[in-house]
């Protein structure tokens, strides 16, 4: 008989693991279900269509459902929502959503790609349609329609991480008069150590966005939010308070999960229930610095897992050996990277450490469109072994943070990122490229 | 009584070690001896100046010689040119260009920085004055006078290596008529394999350079350069074949040479004579991909060495672990960078590998400005190391070599750097940067 693989969730966790298991087994019958409209697109690529850098939301689609079908033999349904897991039963209900029915479907094999849902606290008037998450495709589409309805002059954006500061960015680019970003933290970019993140907010005031740190939002009422400092105009609001795993089902069926309720996988991306896959936002990784399981929901972590889930589903050998937690955004102009551990994370995480801080240029300083760089970087004491790095910069700069990630990956000390023979030419750096000004700072720090 | 360190050679080798000296030895008297008239330089800027880039000479000088004697206690000379070293008698003989005098220098501690000096072949006509080396300043300054004097409308290099490459492009900028590089090998850039080598080649003649391999140059006369292929019109000539070791003071000295007449020193910098050490474009380096000793003179590896000689002669510990043969340059608006073994060089090593080739974009596809990058990995094969990297592409493709340079360093395999956590958003890069994209490709080639 056909074994059956079901995958639920049709992004790139899903699909990725639904392609990779296809390679390995043409005889599996493989059917991935998506409650959206979409398959395999670019959420990170949402600001950027909302700014009017990306013409459409089709740009935004990597692989439509036919791609599948056609070249993959993925029998993808999308309008299809996972209702529940029956692990006993091996099977899941679904509902289809475009012919609203409900029906069973048996699972040999079962792939968990459910992502991860916008953080929505319980405030007054949160569930108002001025209010917009922005996680999928479908909160894309509605933000458009939002902006195309309506003369949206006042924005205010809640939460100052990655994707609150893109969208903040996008607003003002895309003609907003009055964009505000409101942080309940000390300091926007909670990622960065503060003082790494003060040199974004900077940024974002000389581009024109009014940045309050330190502001709890209490509510919204149509055309305004309540704020611990007043009262805003608010013509539109963007929640970009992170996003929390989405496990319900994992949970109901008696599948493990660990920190911040995502779930729990081995390095071959094995749940705690025989047969059963994760990868994505859904799902916790092993972390190589601190060595603990974290939840960092990204595109390429999700890829990367999928890959390892759909390669052993498909009857071969992989595994995902974790992440250094590595970030990259741009933001008025103003390049920010981060990997590793940040100095509140490697205090939580028990370490004791020294932080430097060098500025240089990202090119030679005498060649034309030499910009600023600022690197931050953290050595363990007594070890020297290279904990973590955060740029921020002008074009050319964040890049240079995989430099950073791939030392931490093989647990070298600041010492030996020093030697590291990297390339130099005058368009593309000083002679001591920044990383290694920062690595030799770090390396006196520590007595090395 | 005062110990004298005397160092031979006011570049970068020379001055990176005087300082990194005088930090450990405060007490310690330092003399250094230039025979030209600039200290510590961006040769590499030199195409740029000529290019327009760079407003003037000074603009590549990154420290006058006036700045390490007041910073550093350094007695700087420039003018002065060392023309034999006495290892029994611990001194130098000197020759004073300024007030053309001869004198003797005792030294107790010596240190070589005499650099690489452009390869001329004996060839008919190679004394002109119409043709030019591009190695120090004052060959930049030869060059801007010549092109003052005189409508230079037809310029040929010789050779197709960086500096040649680079120069052509410099006098297409400066409004030449026509230039014309003419190179023995079958391809341009003979340090990267003639597959990628040839998409540099494409980019120049797109740029209006006329591309001529497998030309030989056989003699220089006013106006002309002979070629096996025919005259050449030429009112300046280039040549960029490369640079020899500058040895001939060690090798009269005694000291010690290895592979292609460069001077031989252990990891902490310290030739065979004791007292006597030796950084930058005069020395070797080991090869940590290939394991023997490799003349690459370039200047990160210059100021390495220098800070590692330093910091020795200073009474301190570091050591030199080697380099991975990493360049970069921009060509005609096209980016290009190595790092490891060429499949040459492999070949070479005596070791056995795959090479695949990936062609991605620099930014998320559907991103504004995504450009075209080509990606060539190497992999050993059983082992599955990886063993180098060629890239060619727009913007933003050359840097991403600095993740396989660090990864050599660390003794990756490819299906290591396949889990790498390098930086991803829509600006930077697609999900799967180009060098993982590289590295899952070597890796099915290798069988991992």
């Amino acid at each position: 008989m056909v074994e059956r693989l079901v995958v639920v969730g049709g992004d790139a966790g899903g699909m990725a693991a639904a392609t990779q298991a296809r390679r390995g087994r043409p005889d599996l019958e493989i059917v991935a279900l998506e409650k959206g409209r979409w398959t395999s697109y670019s959420a990170c690529g949402i600001p950027f269509l909302i700014g009017g850098d990306v013409a459409g939301l089709d740009d935004l689609v990597a692989r439509d459902p036919q791609t599948f079908r056609d070249r993959c033999n993925i029998d993808v349904r999308t309008g299809h929502e996972v209702t529940a897991i029956d692990l006993d039963a091996r099977k899941v209900e679904v509902r289809d959503h475009n012919h609203d029915r409900t029906f069973s479907l048996g699972f040999d094999l079962l792939h968990l790609g459910t992502g991860a849902v916008p953080f929505r606290p319980d405030l007054p008037g949160i569930g108002g349609e001025q209010v917009h998450g922005v996680q999928n495709l479908e909160d894309a589409a509605r933000l458009l329609e939002s902006l195309a309805a309506a003369d949206v002059r006042h924005v205010v954006v809640v939460g100052a991480g990655y994707i609150g500061l893109e969208m903040a960015e996008a607003f003002v680019r895309r003609g907003c008069a009055a964009v505000t970003v409101v942080e309940r933290g000390g300091e926007v970019m909670g990622t960065l150590d503060p003082d790494m993140g003060s040199l974004v907010a900077d940024a974002m005031r000389r581009f024109g966005i009014v940045v309050r740190t330190g502001v709890a939002v209490e509510g919204f009422e149509p055309g305004v939010v309540h704020t611990s400092d007043g009262d805003l105009p608010a013509d539109l609001v963007v929640l970009g308070l992170g996003v929390v795993a989405n496990t319900g089902l994992a949970v109901d069926a008696g599948i493990e999960t660990g920190a911040r309720g995502a779930i729990a996988v081995d390095t071959r991306q094995r749940t705690s229930a025989p047969g059963v896959w994760a990868a994505g936002d859904c799902c916790l990784s092993h972390h190589l610095v601190s060595r603990r399981a974290v939840h960092l929901p990204l595109g390429t972590v999700a890829n990367k897992q999928g890959r390892v889930a759909g390669i052993n589903m498909g009857g071969g050998y992989a595994t995902f050996p974790g992440v250094v937690g590595t970030a990259v955004t741009k933001i008025c102009s103003t390049e920010v990277a981060r990997t590793g551990l940040s100095e509140k994370e490697a205090a939580g995480a028990g370490l004791e450490w020294e932080a430097v801080r060098i500025t240089s240029t990202t090119r030679a300083g005498y060649f034309p469109g030499a910009g600023k760089i600022t690197v931050k970087m953290l050595a363990e004491r007594g070890s020297g072994r290279l904990l973590g790095a955060q740029v921020v910069g002008d074009e050319g700069a964040a890049k240079r943070i995989d430099v950073v990630a791939t030392a931490l990956t093989a647990g070298m000390t600041v010492a030996e990122v020093i030697d590291l023979d990297l390339s130099y030419a005058p368009p593309f750096s000083p002679v001591w490229d920044p990383i290694l000004i920062a690595a030799r700072t770090a390396a006196k720090a520590v007595d090395q």
